[in-house]
């Protein structure tokens, strides 16, 4: 019965809305038009899997530059669907494993999502579960087969399966073939100007008349780093600034701004 | 006696009718003159092998684009004769398999087959049975090297073979010396604008002056990915149209269709 | 004494005068002079190895296309010899093996001839023995250096040998070296328009009006390549003609043979 | 309680404050305004993991020629930092070890800073941790990607974690995608003439109008090195005059200075 | 005692007189000048090695095209020296060997070498030893650096050591650095018309007349080939004449030996 | 107590005073100013280990062609200083051990001399240490990171380690980063003419008028290769002669010499 079907898919290992929620730690803010797009694509996508007939697995990769919130997007997907299983497969977890072991594990989070007739699976940081290195190039061909086979081969009758990836390596991805793999790509970008300009007003550490002299230094830059970046100038140029800074007590200097975005960009 | 023959050839693992059948999830429309020539030419060496005396092992290799339906004409070619033993080899029920295990697995099939008086094996996604990736290019030489001594082995006194491969990596194929093993090749191809409309026409979803719009903007797709793509559209933009375009009731609306393209199709 | 000599030399593995037979399914008929100067040869080096005193060991080389008939050649002088001890060394007995233990196994195989005094072996497709892929290259440089050292080696005193190697990739094994290993090399060819015509006479399954046309364009078709043509062609165009054609009661179709002739050569 | 957890970060393997003095083993002298930066900077990012909310996992990389100070630099700020956790993982206690062992013992370096409420963790000469060899160029990649997960990964919640990487071989951590791992990377450079006489000066082992000449003479030359130099011209020319110099009682010749200069130097 | 020291060196597998003598199957005869005075230059070296204090270890390196006489000029060294412990290592005793083990036997053949107080060692064949092959080139490192060490280390106080090495590879001997682990080398060539001639009237299987042009049409053949193709051609165009001709009765027919040299030589 | 201390340090396997002795196994005599002058820095360096407190591990790289007397002048450093720990590390005393087991046996050889208050170790042959072969080039990375590692590692506290070097590929060396472990390098010459007349005067075996000419056709060559040249050439063109040149009796003739100088040099 239904009860029994939800107790089997307990995971065996990781993923859980706790794990979904850590993968955006920062919270969700507006990042544009272009990441808004993205959303709502995916959520139709979710919706296809739950109705059609005829395509019992769809596959969807996030791909873009480092830090642009590819795995907070992923995770608030899983998290905003309403399906019995949505599982993140993670390097995290998997630290120093042999390839053999992180192959079964990939592999038994598919089983667990067959036995549920509505899934999701996050592979996360592809790149990473590849265990890919530019130089060479090197990477684990055991586990890059093992991903192309899954993410081609139908579910059992009767269930359903969405898978979405994640990458910033999105050349390797395709030389080894893995983008082939995936129905539809989404490129999730950096932040615009005026993207960055719609965040740092909703974080509210600049005064007004500095904010558009922060958000045009800003330009490219990916979220993340737009969070380090803001952490490190909140502290300010001796220390002990940040908790005025937070609590809307003092501003950010722009100058040491400045400084802080040499630290952070890589010339 | 013959019971005792018939029971003999039970598959030691995977491939049956139901197998098959799986292999052409949304059953076979008409693709033009070009897919329908290959499957009568594959039913002429299906009778080959049947009455020949001087060739017991005929092999015939489908290549063609990812998606094209390889696949599922080689499983109906199976479906359609009426051989004791058919079978269909491929990486989906091998993953994560020790390249010795995959091989040995192999071997059992053509064994099994060897003890039939006429048979079929189906080998599907050669490039995946050999763990092919471009960059290297990497792959398993102990399975290239069984599937080229598989390819010539004559089956024993009174046995009857048809080899059937698919691969949509012919020049990786032919690189390792593996398309001369096949005494026949057939490149089964994507859809042309004609063809497209025959298919769109059967499958009834759009309204009669958008068919042509749509057959033109499909130029050159493959056949399985025409599904897929169907399928996106049907959701409606807001989602929730799919049953309404299914049923007959609703139409997809052109322009929907064209955005849906576009995520589709990597630019 | 002789008995227990002769009973030594019971082959290991593989190998009888049923295997030989085997080797030349279709056959032999004359496929001209070039064929037949080869053939002439080999017989001469059987009778060196006889009557000498200071050659133990001679070593031959076949190498052509594939499918030029070097296998059945081979087969031939070792079924037309009186040798007490003829053993085919081939890859179709030693699937998926491990090459320390396809090693040993043909080690064996000359330990079993250097018991008789008057052996052959034939090396049949050497690249094959040393699994040879072009993609690298690749090979087992365990078997190479295995080869190149047999062939080189001694049989103790009063013993002879005379190994037979055949050879499709003679540009790699001139390049791992071995080619150097073996005393006399030749060539065998695919058959000129000539040759064809009296091969096809000899089949007579065209009219006579017929032949010459068909032989023109068979042009460089190796020998094995021409029987499986011929019996494609003698199904006919909607299939069940073979009886017929064999039996001599019809002829093959011109115009479909043509057809079949597109299908067979690669493009 | 505190004390049970103070009991649990006993490192496993290496590092104490002793092994931190160690690595600064001629004690620390005014190095000029650059090396003054970096120091000043790195104590800010202490700072901010500890008070951060939003930044639990900080990381910095100190790249810079070979001797140039980067691993005193980096054990001082573990040793100025009033963190409960402090641990240095370096190449010298893992010799000879497995790179599975290595990763292990690294991967509990991180376990075990994750129970204390603030830790430094120092990766000392990570092109050593990897294993790294200029010819190939060889490396460990499980250790790499194990660093890149490390380097990503958050602490449980309520944990803060500051890691400091130093290395000397910037540009190959950069191809190995290292780089980008790290929050903020400081160049720590070689002395500039002013800063060598500032060096000089504190050593007091030239005759004041030596020291000039003598600074100018190592313009470009790592802290390190300086000292090794300084140690090989106090022997003096026929050896005995160390003690007499380190005393006070003499200086060093600046021609002997010189002639030392050249052996050190790798022209 | 005497007698126990030469139990000692029993060999512990392999070579004996009788074992070197084989390695001269067709005897030697007079190749001419080059020849002779590699063997009298040989001979010094034997001699140094029994008088000389400074130089317990001489190591000496023939090398030569395929077939030049190396073997047999270096076993003949070892049978003329009156040397107590004579001994070949040669690939023939360790095919399909590990080289793990390889390496041991060759080091165990340099510890009986030790234990005699004048010994000499035929390394054979060196590149086979190494498992060399051209493509790559892969050869085994381990017998390379073992080969290296051995002719460099110094035999016990009171013991002196004669290696003579083997090679039809020399550029590859050079490229590995073992070309200068010899203290001498010399060129072991094939035959110039004028010593061919010497060896043809010496074998006495031609007309008078005929000599001439039959050492004009061997030109650059090495000696080992000669002998082959003198078998060859003894038997004649129809087979039966070898018997006749070594019986002094016949003649070889020049023509006929044009024809088999057609077959020796590659084109 | 310093007797048990002197125990302990005991050495685990191979190297003593004649083992060092061993490598000079020609005495010394007197190779020119730039031999003198690297013997005279060697001191100077033993002396600084002994007196300093900053620099408890000084390293130090002998590099030269081969044959140069980089060895014999390691070992007498090491003999000539009064340390109470010497030891050479050789590949000779390694030969086909896993490098596993000679990286274990390397740094036993360090932890040995950490027990010693003063210590050296002598890596001889540095690349055949590493197993290096030109090809690939192919080398252990295993022992190449131990050295680097061992060669920074600091001893522990009021223990002092001079590691000398020696090696013959300083190329190599540089190129694995090893070049820069070492505070200081030599480069250890050939003779140059004015050198090896020096050297012959002392040797005594040519006759006054002849030492010029000779010296002048020896230039550049490494003092190794002359004590062998001038051992074969003191046998005489048909041998016998060594004694009476040896005791003073006889000279070399200066035509011998050159003849045999022509075997020993590579062209
Ligand atoms: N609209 C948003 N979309 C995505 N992330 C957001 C958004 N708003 C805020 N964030 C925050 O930005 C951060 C994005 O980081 P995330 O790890 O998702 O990036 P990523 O692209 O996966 O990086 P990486 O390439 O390193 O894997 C998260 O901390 C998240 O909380
Ligand atoms: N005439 C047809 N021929 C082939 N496939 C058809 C045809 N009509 C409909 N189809 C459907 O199209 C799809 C073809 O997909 P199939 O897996 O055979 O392609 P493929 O070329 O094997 O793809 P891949 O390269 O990914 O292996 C199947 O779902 C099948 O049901
Ligand atoms: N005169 C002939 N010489 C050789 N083969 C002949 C001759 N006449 C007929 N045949 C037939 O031709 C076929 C030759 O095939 P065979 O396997 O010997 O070719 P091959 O060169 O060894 O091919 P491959 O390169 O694939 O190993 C055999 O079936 C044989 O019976
Ligand atoms: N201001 C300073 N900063 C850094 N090191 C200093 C300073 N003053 C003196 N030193 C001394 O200089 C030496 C610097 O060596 P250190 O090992 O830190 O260099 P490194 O850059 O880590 O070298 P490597 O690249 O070899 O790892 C230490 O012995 C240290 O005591
Ligand atoms: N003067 C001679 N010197 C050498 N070999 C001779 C001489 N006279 C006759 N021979 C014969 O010539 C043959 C030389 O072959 P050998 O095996 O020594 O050549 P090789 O150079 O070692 O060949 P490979 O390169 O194949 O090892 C032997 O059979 C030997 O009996
Ligand atoms: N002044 C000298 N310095 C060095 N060696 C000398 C000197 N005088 C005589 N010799 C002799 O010269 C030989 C030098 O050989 P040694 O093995 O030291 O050279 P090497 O450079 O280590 O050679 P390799 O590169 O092969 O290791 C020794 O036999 C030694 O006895
Ligand atoms: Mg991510
Ligand atoms: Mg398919
Ligand atoms: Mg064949
Ligand atoms: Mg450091
Ligand atoms: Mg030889
Ligand atoms: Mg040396």
């Amino acid at each position: 019965d239904f009860l029994n079907a939800l107790l089997e898919v307990v995971p065996a290992f990781g993923a859980s809305t706790d794990d979904l929620e850590r993968c955006r730690l920062n919270g969700m803010v507006d990042c544009g038009n272009r990441h808004e797009h993205i959303y709502q694509r995916a959520l139709l996508l979710v919706e296809q899997v739950k109705v059609s007939k005829g395509s019992p697995l769809v596959t969807c990769l996030l791909e873009g530059p480092s830090g642009s919130g590819k795995t907070a997007l992923a995770a608030t997907v899983g998290i905003d669907s309403d399906f019995p299983y949505v599982k993140i497969v993670s390097a995290e977890t998997m630290i120093g494993l042999h390839e053999a072991t992180k192959c079964a594990h990939i592999v038994k989070v598919f089983e667990d999502a067959y036995k549920s007739p509505l899934s999701i699976i996050i592979l996360d940081d592809i790149e990473r579960l590849l265990e890919y290195v530019a130089i060479g190039p090197r990477f684990s061909n055991l586990i890059s087969q093992t991903l192309m086979v899954l993410l081609k081969r139908l579910p059992p009758k009767g269930k359903k399966l969405l898978v979405i990836g994640t990458t910033s390596e999105v050349s390797f991805l395709d030389s080894v073939g893995l983008c082939d793999s995936f129905s539809v790509t989404y490129h999730v970008p950096t932040l615009r100007t005026e993207d960055a300009k719609k965040v740092l007003t909703q974080l509210n550490v600049f005064a007004n008349e500095d904010i558009d002299a922060a958000a045009e230094a800003l330009n490219d830059m990916p979220i993340k780093k737009l969070y380090m970046l803001i952490e490190m100038a909140a502290q300010g140029e001796a220390g002990g600034s940040a908790e005025a800074i937070y609590s809307g007590n003092e501003k950010i200097k722009i100058g040491h701004f400045y400084d802080c975005l040499q630290d952070v960009v890589r010339y």
